[in-house]
């Protein structure tokens, strides 16, 4: 898996003594992503699907909305002393007639309403972006192919299995197969990944798709999903407040807490299909 | 506990059933920190402990070295539709003679060598920021105290025994006591209010502290524990590639996946003592 896990000798300690041994570690590297030449972000990722990364990330921010947007995608030419490529710069290069982002400091700064900044701005600066309509979708995923998500999602999760550090992200149609997984130390990342995949492959909005996620759902997470147009987001830990307000707003499901059969249904409930 | 939590309607599916009923979500709301009337970032996190978390962060960012850094930190007059102050902006004034922060997205850029960015870059622009040597502490810590931390930092996480949905971050001293306990929605937002509890305590550098963190450590953890002196980082959950490479390069002590008696020693194993 090359650069996805680092090899490092560990000491374990335990119950039953201690030994030496290699242990395999999640890979960290700064990725910069360029768009028309000016530095736009530095995400902390693990390395690999880069081009996705970088698509998934111009789409949750809302300079593009599909990949006829972007001219080029493709490293550049920084070296490390060395003077290796260290496929740690992305340079974007979008098509004629698409804005540029705004590179500032400010570009996130949900500054839209009178408060400054605040929850209701930030969601306010969510609707001013999307371009797709989660709300309207008719998704409907019975409780059952939702309780088997998860011990998919971890079967599928090859790095996880050998360092037990990595968030992982999912697109889940509503028989319960999965149609891409990424993982990244990140979970934003790993989001922006799988979405960066589904607009590579022209599936984007992905109106007839759910998100699940290993961890937390985020006001963050719930924004990408909602900006590539997914009606359902499904977390195996617990949401915040701001992520479940902000699914109301979009008409979207919320699941949180998806542990088998055991799970809370936030917002949008009409799209569970319950057995009783 | 006011703006920490936020109450919502959730409807639970079990094994058993399934039930309506109230439930406790993490709040998560934006910062905006401001230095000198300049915005310098914006953070999602759970409101409280807001000038601490500042603090941190300046700290972290090498902005700061004490609290002497700062001449006022106040919320600023950002209000709602309502009228009613967000508390959301926070004020930073450094004090006469404190060079601002650079607040181009550039700031964390980690292009201080020739490979543009990479983990080499970022390690080195960590030792350029880095104030105090974390490296030369003759802290000791015994397995067994370790074993205990974990606990007794759930035991003191208020807001996520009703959530189970934050991050926390505690500063122990070597007998297994814990200095200050915080929690966030965001991992990086609890560290920094630790720190910059720390900070307006008069106790960094934290030379002869610990700190632990409920999840995993990422380079920016391993960073912000450095800019702080702390030279003991351990972590529940796995650490990354570049967290590991940060502890070594700095002296530092890194353990990960501590979990009652057993934990896996990554750097500095020195100031663990193990009972055999």
């Amino acid at each position: 898996m090359g650069r996805v896990t680092v090899r490092r000798p560990v000491r374990m300690l335990s119950a039953s003594g201690q030994r030496r041994r290699p242990d395999s570690l999640a890979a960290e590297e700064p990725l910069e992503i360029r768009v028309g030449g000016k530095s736009l972000a530095v995400t902390m990722r693990t390395p690999g699907h880069d081009v996705e990364l970088a698509h998934g990330f111009l789409l949750s921010e809302g300079v593009i909305g599909s990949m006829e947007d972007v001219a080029t995608a493709r490293y550049c030419d920084s070296v490390d002393d060395s003077g290796r490529n260290t496929y740690n710069v992305l340079d974007v290069a979008l098509a004629d007639g698409v804005p540029p982002p705004d590179t500032g400091v400010e570009r996130n700064f949900y500054t839209t309403s009178s408060c400054g900044v605040c929850g209701k701005a930030a969601l306010d600066a969510v609707k001013l972006k999307t371009r797709f309509s989660p709300g309207g979708s008719a998704l409907a995923v019975s409780a059952e192919v939702l309780a088997g998500l998860p011990d998919e999602l971890r079967e599928r999760q090859k790095v996880f299995a050998s360092t037990g550090g990595l968030h992982a992200a999912g697109l889940f149609r509503t028989d319960g197969s999965l149609l891409a997984v990424r993982e990244d130390v990140g979970r934003h990342n790993a989001v922006d990944k799988v979405l960066g995949w589904a607009l590579l492959e022209q599936r984007v909005p992905l109106s007839d798709i759910g998100l699940l996620v290993s961890g937390r759902a985020s006001f963050e997470l719930v924004q990408k999903a909602a900006m590539a147009g997914i009606p359902f987001l499904a977390a195996v830990s617990a949401p915040s407040s701001l992520a479940v307000e902000l699914a109301e707003e979009n008409g979207m499901t919320l699941v949180g807490f998806l542990r088998g059969s055991s799970m809370n249904l936030y917002t949008g409930e009409q799209r569970v299909l319950a057995a009783d």
